[in-house]
């Protein structure tokens, strides 16, 4: 598998010929480029690290790499969970990082047209005065958009506003060979032949390399505000989901969360919790046109919840109320991590009803690995974020620790109809449980897409199949 | 291309071991068989029709005639309108028509699970007492769910509620070996591997038989309303929707007609419409919890619409006033084609922004054609159904007039940066348009797609690519 050309002076002549001033290679390389953020998947130094500023750049490393074979591995922002982004093959690291601009913002089309690597939390700065935005709302704000795109990142307003794939109606992708393709466009709908686009996004970066992205943008909603409904246990937090959902009100996100992990993102940031009556959270906002507008479905949620063993509903509707609680949601990643030397993670998603018997059988499944596991997620989508932390724990046991409680977790999520992940992707970390997933027929028909627009493999080898 | 095996005896034998008492051949198949519902595209009588009762039986057949290298064209209620479900290469037709079973409403997921011969029109009526719908609203109601998802059929609520496509959580399908494979279930977002599930959707039945699948349903809005807005022409109507879309009030359609379509609706109706003022109307209905949750964007629509050159705006909230509305709307095709021997369609979507450019550019291709050129459509996704009519033109000047038409009209719509086909699909009748619309790189790689999926090329053959 690993028959790639290494990377040569006469490679690295070519590709500085490409992009000049931007050719890293040896000791020049920056130690950031040898994982993403989750170094517990390894660390793998590329041979050479291309920061492309334009397609055309993209398109000519792309062409010489498939006639050389050499590995080409695409990277956005580095801020995947997968090690998609990782060269565990060597070769080059192709970086969007310079491409940052936003090249259009079409308000009578409701769209936007962006270079893969602008910031997910500089995005926003170009909407400022459209009424506009672009619901995609993942934890991690400093990823690209186009990182974003080829995982299908998911978010916080998906229960309400969908997920990436929602939003991508244009793609402008590099192919392997070097040719440059369009897919879609500003149009909002489409049947014409298979929808390449949606085989595109998701495929992280294995069967294009994304060079321009066209989104949906949305009107944005002028208010909103949230619900904290404290339970005294997360079974019967999590119990709530499928009523809340089915009321009617249009929650733009639905999301829970228990005390431990609670208590460490208070530690990480240094700022209390507005309430710690409760062993469980659900968090519920929502968004609308006007606070008169929200007030039956807060009116019908609030009683609702009260019905259902919630001891209390708490509203946020001030800014600070509301960044008291959301600041500590959006904190729970970096906030675990803080909390252990190393960690390892998994993204499934399960039926919604099920997510109550996945996450009680997550804390049964670390109780008998002997390893400390905590959780929060997306309770309104039913994808979960399950973390196994090494805590005290030695190599040895952390590592037969690790690996049995992550082989049990994907089992339970196979029994339980579930996916292997709701929107942090395969790459190289999660193949062995896709192909456990999904079965091999599956595997093999990816396959066959995958040699069909990638036939000498040069692109991102190694991830997803 | 055509190198597909007859059907004789001993496979008639077999189908029929396999299907006892549903295999048709010769004069036994019914002249329905032979066409969908856009006859100008040819009638072809396949060679056998098998009318399956599950996936077992589905994957009998594949398997045996990908061995003999038979073609095999599966049908739903025939109800497409470019081709798709024609047996052109002669061989099986393999039909939907008696899996007709809704196997679950899960109402805590919301999800249904059904076979793909269940008819859009009967399907609600499973879900009766449950409040929940599914959004998917296309013109014709007597089609199937299963023909609906492989065509990514879309409809009038696709502006709020998005196509088909968005309503697929999960897939069994019939490789053309014969092998059955799910895909996707009853979690509502993934990023697990190169999606699969949405490469079928809109595959129009060349990559795999849609034996089971599963659809999102959401709350049923308990109130709508529609609000009719008269225009003086049609370039004044169209320029409104994009500030209809933008005003914040979430409509769930944005229709446009003109006098002369409502006309032939009235006639073939025998009904009049309730306004004749005109020569133009925008119709924008609303959903929502209550009647007066929905005032603030009623009234924000009325205000916008009357300072932006609407005549005026007819409140239509008692159902025999919607009825009067809808039910016109609902019959354009059947009223168009109702009022020529023959006509011929193009289903194409552009831009927003270029809806009206594009039905101004129509009406004078029809005029240098010669050809009577009738369009109504879904404006607020620049979605567009444009008729080129016969009427009394003689089979020359027709043919002649009507190639000149859809070239004209695939042209402009190329130009004005749209795609072939919004929600009807490509069948056989537009693969050449859809070529030029995406270039032979595009359909080399859906060519490749193709091989991966069916090696033998006996699904659907001369579909789609």
């Amino acid at each position: 598998m690993s028959a790639y050309k290494h990377v040569d002076a006469a490679d690295l002549a070519f590709l500085e010929g490409v992009a000049p001033g931007r050719v890293f290679s040896g000791a020049d390389i920056s130690a950031d480029y040898d994982h993403d953020e989750m170094t517990e998947y390894g660390h793998f130094m590329p041979e050479a690290v291309v920061q492309a500023q334009s397609a055309q750049e993209i398109c000519d490393v792309l062409r010489y790499c498939n006639e050389k074979k050499i590995a080409v591995t695409p990277r956005g922002a580095g801020t995947g969970l997968c090690g998609g982004c990782v060269a565990i093959h060597g070769g080059v690291v192709l970086s969007t990082e310079r491409m940052k601009r936003v090249l259009e913002v079409d308000t009578r089309n409701m769209t936007a047209t962006v270079e893969p690597g602008v910031l997910l939390m500089e995005f926003p700065k170009s909407l400022e005065g459209t009424g506009l935005f672009y619901p995609p709302d993942p934890g991690e704000k400093t990823a690209t958009m186009g990182g974003n795109a080829m995982t299908n990142a998911g978010g916080m307003r998906a229960v309400r506003y969908g997920v990436t794939r929602d939003y991508v109606l244009g793609m402008e992708v590099a192919l392997a060979d070097g040719r440059l393709i369009t897919l879609g466009g500003k149009t909002v709908k489409t049947s014409s032949g298979y929808s390449l686009i949606d085989l595109m996004i998701g495929s992280e970066g294995t069967l294009g390399f994304l060079t321009k992205l066209t989104v949906k943008l949305v009107p944005e909603p002028k208010v909103n505000l949230s619900l904290l409904m404290p339970f005294d246990d997360l079974q019967a937090c999590i119990e709530a989901v499928p009523q809340v959902l089915a009321c009617g009100c249009e929650p733009t996100a639905v999301e829970f969360m228990e005390r431990e992990v609670i208590a460490c993102a208070e530690k990480y940031l240094g700022k209390q919790f507005p309430d710690t009556s409760a062993d469980a959270y659900l968090l519920v906002r929502l968004d609308g046109p006007s606070r008169e507008a929200l007030t039956p479905a807060m009116n019908t949620l609030t009683d609702l919840a009260l019905s259902i063993g919630a001891k209390d509903v708490l509203l946020a509707d001030t800014d600070e109320r509301k960044e008291s609680i959301w600041n500590a949601r959006g904190a729970f990643l970096e906030a675990i991590k803080g909390s252990t030397p190393t960690m390892d993670e998994c993204d499934v998603v399960v039926p919604r009803d099920h997510i109550a018997a996945f996450v009680r059988e997550s804390v049964e499944i670390g109780k008998r690995a002997g390893v400390r596991v905590c959780s929060f997620g997306h309770a309104g989508d039913g994808n979960l974020h399950i973390y196994a932390c090494r805590d005290e724990l030695s190599e040895a046991d952390w590592k037969r620790g690790v690996h049995q409680v992550m082989d049990e977790l994907y089992a339970a999520a196979r029994r339980m109809d579930g996916e292997v992940s709701g929107e942090h992707g395969i790459g190289h970390a999660k193949r062995a449980f896709l192909q456990e997933s999904v079965g091999e027929t599956q595997v093999e028909l990816m396959r066959g897409i995958k040699a069909a627009f990638d036939p000498n493999g040069i692109l991102n080898p190694g991830k997803v199949v």
